[in-house]
């Protein structure tokens, strides 16, 4: 009786206001289609796990399923194993960062961290400050607890301290509707830019100055192919709550993250994660833990940064011979991504159809805002995933693209029908 | 400057409304009690994984680090691996469900499921239905999105249909705020009791009745010790939302559970997924897969049975013997829990501690109650992770602190401090 649109209706009608209005995104959906073997991925954010040793996969596992097994294969603490921690506290050292066990919870991916502090923090109408663009999945994530989100631009030193003031003077002291701001300070996602130590500061003195949490999300800190090590923000202040992965470092298909805060701030999550899913993979945990503790995983990553640096290079040369004089970029000294700028008349989303039948993908600016309009002319381009040849061949076709639809909108201008705002 | 104090009150300040109220719950502090050696649990809810063949571990790992390590190691879809629904639906084969891998979905466990149920289709003050008592981290999954939550009681043959509807006419035809019924069908946590055919039919009726959706978590539905398979509510109407895990038939430190629903339920509950987690951890969906299709699963799940079977006859004898004649208890033809009621006067919860004392744990009753009162006199105990000979012990143990409190209840009665309700 109960026909295919009958069912349609029914959940439209059953969903929650929430998630009335969420639609998949640009983004993955070209994942999704950046699997057919002809197209050269630059839309993803995909380590390179080939690069992983096999002998340190072996072993790590090997504990998992010999003497830890009867840990690994049963249901864990939620805030994570102990041993698990303690291990991952002691890498946060190399950074600069010294947290106890207790002032850690292990989640799944970063990305669970994200959704718990949404729903530990944020009430409706709730205001998050983030940059612009920005991660565009942690929107999501705090979207769900419907806050208001602020967005602050970024230059070639990280989120501009001084339009970050101007909002916060917006905001007004002492309101307690602002909770949060949201960044991710090394090697930004998608700007690929890196946060001065002078505005790190700043940022720490306007926290306390207009009582806001500051969340740090640090997934390619370890990531640096030049330059020195940035003091992260949580070795400054410990008020600031800290996000870390294994994602970048060892293996996403191992959904292990981490949130460093202070103890009480950790109970609040923790109650919330209990709801959320009683314990994450306790499998992960104790390959992840003899990852870092069993194998030369030190020497491993500088095999990932020597390799992602060459990529960059790649990438960052490529694009300074194909690509048009209109276009700018920025010039990541770490991470995965950098940041396209094309003249504010471009609208990157409508190139991906021809980006596609050209074999290449990307992500098109508006993805990375809140409002879906700012950034159109803007596109985010990963270089850990494909090889140097591949980048180069990406850049090649992508700039095609680019030339032939610039081609199209001179025209447009010549005749008068496209206005050239002063930019 | 900042004093742990201060910490405390600045995060009480940045709190979302939703978890205000939230405490730990006895069980799980119990449980975290229970690690100490002398005392025996009846509080937990786990399987015993040493039942597990290491040679089937390792064979379904195997897998995973070196043919899929590509995969294992990677991100993957937000739906979970093809190859790995694939591989769930056949064995949802067995127990009449018929489903294709894209009406399924795969979660961090069943308890994000759960989770995403409430995000998905929960506004605040929406209605859910579950049985009472029923499981609390369902209820703490619910929450965080602040539906009133409305129990109907069980008896030996599942919830009463008849207190049900009565419910339901009282909540009105055509009330949008009805959203859903939660159900743990067979061998429900923590009553133990299963749900007869009569009543599955029944409660699909209403469902159309009354426009709600049916969530049925099915747990422990493999795990039968005595009499004949009940068909899944699923298998009568695919309308039905299942809930799946591989917790109690394999291991819960791999978290894989599945939502079997229509497709456009879970194209919702997908783009929700996307910002709670990205993806689930693929290297254990990797093992997952390789252990139901390489592995002689189907023996060690006759091997789980028998020996939980075991258990549970160990925990019928031993309470008919040491407990006494003021106590009843359920009979449950399966999983893992049984429920026991004691005289309306009884706080269980207040004997948590001689019981502790005395090398036991259980779970007092009024956790399983969204209004954490009813079931004040009722405790679950768990028979699937002690030998028999443990739990003859703890029983035993268990019986003593019983007949202590109620020894000082007959005091109190005898000398008319309390009243003893009519029954």
């Amino acid at each position: 009786m109960t026909t295919a649109h009958m069912k349609f209706d029914q959940t439209s009608d059953k969903i929650a206001d929430r998630v009335r209005n969420l639609r998949s995104s640009a983004v993955r959906d070209l994942f999704a289609a950046a699997v057919r073997p002809d197209i050269i991925s630059l839309s993803g954010g995909m380590p390179d796990v080939s690069l992983l040793p096999q002998r340190a996969i072996q072993k790590a596992v090997h504990a998992a399923i010999t003497d830890e097994r009867a840990v690994a294969l049963q249901y864990g603490s939620t805030n994570g194993r102990l041993e698990t921690r303690q291990a991952l506290c002691d890498i946060m050292r190399d950074i600069g960062v010294r947290v106890k066990p207790e002032e850690m919870l292990l989640t799944s991916g970063a990305q669970q961290a994200l959704n718990l502090l949404g729903e530990t923090f944020l009430d409706k109408g709730d205001i998050v400050l983030v940059e612009g663009p920005t991660y565009l999945t942690a929107l999501s994530a705090f979207n769900a607890y419907e806050p208001e989100i602020h967005s602050v631009p970024f230059d070639d030193e990280g989120m501009r301290m001084d339009l970050l003031e101007e909002e916060l003077k917006r905001i007004g002291k002492g309101n307690k509707r602002l909770k949060m701001l949201y960044t991710i300070p090394n090697f930004q996602n998608p700007g690929g830019v890196t946060m001065t130590g002078e505005r790190r500061k700043r940022l720490i003195e306007l926290s306390h100055e207009y009582d806001f949490m500051i969340i740090e999300d640090d997934p390619y800190g370890r990531l640096r192919y030049e330059g020195g090590h940035m003091v992260p923000l949580k070795a400054q202040d410990d008020r600031v709550i800290y996000l870390g992965t294994i994602s970048k470092i060892f293996a996403p298909g191992l959904r292990i993250g981490w949130i460093c805060a202070p103890v009480d701030v950790l109970a609040r999550i923790s109650l919330v994660k209990q709801g959320a899913d009683l314990c994450g993979s306790t499998f992960d945990q104790v390959v992840v833990e003899h990852y870092f503790t069993d194998t030369p995983w030190q020497r491993t990553l500088q095999k990932f940064i020597k390799t992602y640096g060459e990529r960059r290079d790649a990438m960052l040369a490529a694009l300074e011979e194909y690509f048009p004089p209109e276009a700018s970029w920025t010039h990541p000294e770490g991470g995965f991504f950098l940041w396209v700028t094309l003249p504010k008349y471009v609208d990157t989303g409508s190139m991906l159809a021809d980006a596609l039948e050209a074999g290449v993908t990307f992500c098109p600016g508006d993805s990375f805002y809140v409002d879906g309009v700012t950034g159109r002319n803007c596109m985010r381009l990963n270089f850990s995933y494909e090889t140097p040849e591949n980048i180069t061949e990406a850049i090649r076709r992508l700039a095609k693209v680019i030339e032939e639809r610039l081609e199209l909108y001179r025209a447009f201008i010549d005749a008068g029908a496209i206005k050239v705002p002063e930019e």
